[in-house]
């Protein structure tokens, strides 16, 4: 039998490798690179309007992923527009604009959006990681991850393992929600 | 001779009004309410895409109006997103994200955008307020008013008279240049 293709629109090499990974089996995932514009809005917001715009574009069914970093202090901003944050202010940054605020924690949030072609309303699969804002430790490889240490760990997300990591992410609960629907679809 | 017509699109029935008297003798302003979608970047590259879907949906020569307020030790950020920030935090927050930062210093920025038409080009005017970030002080009637207090005044948008406020603020600034702009087009 041969898998049904969908489209990963993402310009991130590493992202599809681990996607083609995670979906092994059960869709045959191929990349396009598209130049998608964001709006400003909800994390949700976001996703749904770039995830129709992929749709349209590509002409069939895709999956774009999205990811925000949310402060409770603020009500779940910078959230969607944590990017523009984590590129003027380094993670030292972002955890000096709470510096006024008592509380410090915050969430982690992935958002994967499908759609199954122009027209069509995409549906999201959320992972949503709980923890706290600190102060950055761990090697400064990867956006804001020195920063947010998840509940129930002593580490940074920079300070885990990949293992650990993938295992625990908001992004590993995403992609699985992800591949239970795409499951029951075949 | 009659004048030529252009629309404002914005929702702002005060800021119609108060356009209308600025561009009064100059052009005949009219008012459509379209709802705009506004993308994430720079207040500049906002006020673009904006006023280019504008007269898509319109359908000729259109203007549309934007606010912003950046913060130095953010490098200009929140910028475009200020809205998002002002609705959650309230002005006494905006302060408080400024807390660990030395740097209190920041800007009112104010983008008329002037598109002929579809597939035209906008031309944008900006009006650019330095200052710096207070406690919020004056009447919390408009939006981050309390919190700005320009260069060269010990009072707060808020705090001055409507009249003092118009002809010194970012808005006048932006457009001044509109208007020279289009007495040249007579």
């Amino acid at each position: 039998m041969s898998l049904r293709k969908l489209t990963f629109v993402t310009g991130n090499v590493n992202k599809l490798r681990e996607m083609q990974e995670l979906l092994h089996g059960i869709v045959d995932l191929h990349n396009t690179p598209v130049d998608l514009e964001e709006i400003q809005g909800s994390t949700q917001e976001v996703a749904i309007a770039k995830c129709r715009q992929a749709a349209a574009i590509i002409g069939g069914p895709v999956i774009t992923e999205d990811v925000g970093l949310g402060f409770n202090a603020m009500n779940g901003l910078p959230g969607a527009y944590i990017k523009w944050f984590l590129k003027e202010l380094k993670p030292a940054g972002l955890y000096k604009m709470l510096h006024g605020f008592e509380d410090k924690s915050g969430f982690a949030v992935c958002t994967v959006a499908y759609c199954a072609g122009p027209n069509h309303e995409p549906i999201l699969f959320e992972g949503i990681h709980h923890g706290t804002i600190v102060e950055p430790r761990g090697p400064p490889v990867f956006g804001w991850n020195p920063v947010f240490q998840p509940d129930g760990h002593n580490e940074t997300y920079a300070e885990m393992s990949d293992e650990l990591k993938n295992k625990c992410s908001h992004r590993f609960l995403a992609v699985e929600k992800l591949k239970a629907f795409l499951s029951e679809q075949q």
